[in-house]
């Protein structure tokens, strides 16, 4: 493996050929060094290691005869969006991705791959095994390939991790020019999941790749870190937790008590807000909540709900056309 | 510049350190090429040169006094959803990105940076300018950073391109077990910028990556492409073009004959399945339409709002509680 020697930044990412196809119970360390040993590589410390979650999931015999319809309710915690036959959902790994990441291609005719049942755990054995066989510290990613909101075509993904930074905090840091990085956290896992791709293909038969030239990002022995779940937005954090249409129709059919999962509940401005813009109504503020006169009821229910607010069941301000809302608090 | 040289997918990124601050009216062109030459590396022919849309800006003199406030409206076409600070929003280019991409750091106290005026035609420039001067067929990204739905951190984008392919398409191609591909399109630009920003950092004044190993993407020399807006999803198309809670005000507040941009308009079963989850009335096929009984005006409007149909008002079977819903067609 060479390295370039210059000054600036430099990564070099190869994906080695010769990789035989996984079968359930293979030794995935043994094949990643085998085939880096027979290109004349060896690994070296801070360096990435990146594969597919198809050979993860290979290798542990998650692979199930059957289509993606047979076992996707059993991969699903929610769904997302749906339309025709594509169903987008939050999968048990809590991962969004059509078809909850099931994949049919590279797998023989009439089965399919679920997901590793644990890819932050299979991405530390990974990392225990080669710094055992190499002596080497390095990371290990998990890697799957995910369609995305607002773009087309998909990226590769870190969907398990180990001894990685994940994302990259620049929370206290300045510019050059002393401005505040507050917000700033690179999701690095991703960029390197997607830069392994890159050297992989889709159709090379080359599950791994290693990347070289940031080991900043690869933890001390015997840290193996957070893991790729912290790039998981939490449940009910996500302001696109519902495809549109889909949110219209959870809030239609929201009960009293329901808790909406479209992001942090609202202040109690910006609910105001959108009951002058719906219904022409103005509120007042009582408390932590908000004084709504003339409102029909239903429509005021769809509002608090989709704003994780509530109606106050037990208002005591409770007037033929005059409720109280308040946020929900669980 | 070294080049791996085993066999298997290999990739390089070199950014080079010794960037000066970039200012308005400057040569891109000479700034990169002086920068390799004082590192030791020479373009060659495949090489994918990456450029942060922040330093293009400058050059071009998108910077503003102000704060992304000031020119927030400026740059915004459509609202995708706003919580208290943030407001993720549709901006001219069609990105979607919080403040509309408009940049605050790495730029003077007081200033901030806009997106170029056409990211594409600055990376025609660029690509043609380094074709003139070093012979070598290359092809330009200009790159930018933006979160993502679900996930936590950013990731380099490519918002502009220059005789890249930046979606690369299976269509008609089948893996090695017969599968067919066909809807696989990795968006291999964006995967080139995330690898570029690896290289680049946030924090050490490297605004140009050089990627080589991926000339299978490169166009000939007279090819442009179809440039980065190729992997915008068209307004109107996308599943998630408003956040959650910003659906349910926009269908709330829809008036007859508005278009919802929440995707295709959904086919008659999937309605008739909403109308049914929500209010508990059956439907009956019309044609190409719906007849619905017993269901309130107003949530009928909602509900087909939000599945891109619409009441007709010039329904011949318009009895006291009948009515019936087509799709919409503008």
């Amino acid at each position: 493996m060479t390295e370039p020697d210059g000054p600036g930044g430099a990564l070099t990412v190869l994906a080695p050929d010769g990789v035989p196809e996984v079968r359930k119970g293979d030794d995935l360390t043994a094949l990643l060094l085998t085939a880096l040993d027979r290109n004349g590589w060896t690994l070296a410390d801070g360096d990435v290691v990146a594969v597919t979650s198809k050979v993860v999931s290979k290798a542990e015999g998650q692979v199930r005869e059957g289509t993606r319809d047979d076992v996707l309710a059993d991969e699903t915690r929610r769904v997302v969006a749906r339309r025709g036959r594509t169903a987008i959902v939050r999968n048990r790994l809590g991962l969004t991705m059509a078809a909850a990441g099931i994949d049919a291609s590279n797998v023989d005719a009439g089965c399919v791959v679920l997901h590793p049942l644990d890819p932050d755990g299979s991405a530390r054995v990974l990392r225990a095994a080669l710094r055992e066989r190499t002596g080497a510290n390095v990371g290990v990613l998990v890697t799957d390939t995910a369609g995305r909101a607002w773009r087309d075509g998909q990226t590769d993904l870190a969907i398990g991790a180990a001894g990685v930074q994940v994302l990259q905090s620049f929370a206290g840091r300045e510019d050059s020019y002393g401005n505040s990085l507050v917000v700033t956290a690179p999701a690095v896992a991703d960029e390197l999941a997607g830069a392994a791709e890159l050297a992989q293909g889709k159709l090379a038969a080359r599950p791994f790749a290693v990347v070289r030239g940031r080991a900043d990002l690869v933890l001390p022995p015997g840290d193996d870190g957070a893991g790729a779940g912290l790039l998981i937005r939490g449940e009910g954090q996500d302001f696109f937790g519902y495809g549109a249409r889909e949110a219209v129709v959870r809030a239609l059919k929201a009960e009293p008590g329901d808790q909406a999962p479209f992001g942090a509940p609202a202040v109690a401005e910006e609910l105001a807000a959108a009951i002058a813009e719906v219904t022409g109504a103005t509120t007042e503020r009582v408390g932590d909540g908000l004084r709504v006169r003339g409102v029909d009821r239903r429509l005021l229910g769809v509002l608090t709900y989709a704003h994780g607010w509530q109606i106050d069941a037990a208002d005591p301000h409770d007037e033929r056309d005059t409720v109280t809302v308040r946020p929900q608090v669980f």
